[in-house]
């Protein structure tokens, strides 16, 4: 990164909890962008030990910034802004209880107003890391935000979901799971995108379709995504995060 | 980064320093310019804990290299050329003393003619986080180079300094620190860049404008800057580091 | 990065080896060029402590993934694909053996078809740096695939190799090493790229050179890289990645 943020976040934490190991998951998400933020994080998580609190942040959009708040799950900790940013990594873990980030002796001394990372959701994650308990954070909650992205609707013999992510590759991944295409496996299938109508099947890897063919495959971070074997998909079916799909077998 | 060149010095570091914890700030600082790496530095220093070792490096311009030297501060040290690169951020901290490192058996082995900062900075850095004094790096200097980008000129009811650095967002940050502009707060102020006149309010967050609305505010680093709710500032005002800017009270 | 791939490798090393140290050296090595790649590993690889484990990956090209194997060498290992990204850094440290990577039970539990950078390399050089003998993960082998970009041909008084890399500053990397133009010392040097002719001389920093002159110089690298004072050779030249270069005296 260009800018200072992600150092001035690390420092921070390590002011506190000095023996933290920190591993950057990405500072590239889109600005304002929480569903491809959300997804970045629920690809990286499943890969990390027992006991790893991960901390993210986006930068806020329009109206005043959503509450700081804590998530514990079954497997760790998740710190960020209630908007929607963690809450699709955080289930796939199991949460147990959410609680708000309220007390300022668990923050940074002087607290802007413009980087909440750095002042509160660094030092809450370096404090739970310390073994802080959830409590001395602040108020269980339980309306917090639960992003849209996540849902994939089940229409006859098709699925509807919406594209979370477009990779360095082009290669267009959705929010349809391996479990979601279970039925699917190793047949030909029928992606409906807003500009492009593609007819592939859904192979092991992206070698096993040849140069600049259309392949369907689950990624590693386990959803269907949209591929051309050496090829740029993205870019050849104008498809960009957010454009609604339909999966179905022809 | 693209190049190796960071993981040299870094490989340098932990072969002297082996349990060193290495938080990367920036590797994209515009070539050959000193003021950017001076901000950088400066914004991210105050997070670190006491005890820091700060290395730095800018790719040398016209003529030789600068002379390598480590600064004390009252909170931690700093490695790197007599460029200036180092003094902003060293004298916010406090500055106690200043040798040149001219050791050979501090540095590495073979010490290239292109490449200061693995060869010589580093190394440095990482005799200096395992206790070697300041003293057995070389002799003390007082005539080191003093940047001109910290001048804050005040004419009449006007402040006149220049901008710092453009950010990831298009947020202007000037060299008007929040102290330089105490007297201003919460009014509306007038901005005169090279290429647009700005009427603003001084605001607490980007939020508290409308979108594509602009607004002067006190950011993360301390310094006033210019910002678009949303929006790219510096791209509409035509905005670029070192340019000059006055800001006054309408 | 923008993508989480590199986070979910670290997560990967660190859930088996929880104390490792991990240093990056880059993650843009342009898609499918195992020749930047390897350049880019024999760059970094000479500064790192004796004992550090080296995993490398570049995305595969047409046709199936590589196997995997491990590399002991008389100063530590490299861990990665068949495919001649490990060759050249591991040949400079000298090799003692290779052996495949077949055992399961030292990969993740869940194999991916897509990503043997996380699911293999990363677990493998997690567990080797934990002390797993080389012989638990595979046989030896000796066929491994040889890169064709490590031969330098001598003709008459001329060196033909090729364009190894062309880094950030525009610097035109050779695969011909210091030692290979010790002849050719500080005189003047006669290089014949595809598109350029170029008469410079051999300089030991690239301020000996006037603004925008030509020169070359040994890099920190240890190969000859064609360079302009301040300038970008590569665009000039219109220098590439894989170029064949003569270089000769005048």
């Amino acid at each position: 990164m260009k800018d200072p943020y992600a150092a001035e976040m690390k420092a921070a934490i390590l002011g506190i909890c000095s023996d933290a190991v920190i591993v950057d998951v990405t500072h590239l998400v889109d600005k304002f962008n929480v569903r491809a933020g959300a997804f970045s994080l629920a690809s990286a998580a499943p890969y990390f030990p027992n006991g790893t609190v991960h901390v993210a942040v986006v930068d806020p959009g329009v109206g005043s910034q959503r509450r700081p708040m804590a998530i514990e799950t079954e497997r760790g900790f998740f710190v960020g802004p209630d908007n929607g940013l963690l809450i699709l990594a955080a289930e796939a873990q199991g949460i147990t209880r959410i609680h708000e980030i309220v007390s300022r002796r668990l923050m940074l001394t002087h607290v802007s107003s413009t980087f909440h990372g750095r002042d509160i959701f660094a030092p809450a994650a370096a404090h739970l890391a310390n073994g802080v308990p959830l409590e001395e954070f602040g108020s269980q909650i339980t309306d917090f935000v639960k992003p849209q992205f996540t849902v994939v609707a089940r229409s006859k013999d098709a699925l509807v979901g919406e594209v979370l992510h477009v990779d360095d590759f082009g290669n267009i991944i959705t929010n349809i799971s391996a479990k979601d295409v279970a039925t699917l496996k190793d047949g030909i299938v029928q992606a409906e995108l807003p500009s492009a109508s593609v007819q592939m099947r859904l192979h092991r890897e992206y070698s096993d379709a040849k140069p600049q063919e259309p392949l369907a495959l689950i990624g590693s971070h386990n959803f269907v995504e949209i591929a051309l074997n050496q090829g740029n998909a993205a870019l050849k079916y104008l498809a960009k995060a957010g454009d609604k799909i339909t999966i179905s077998r022809t």
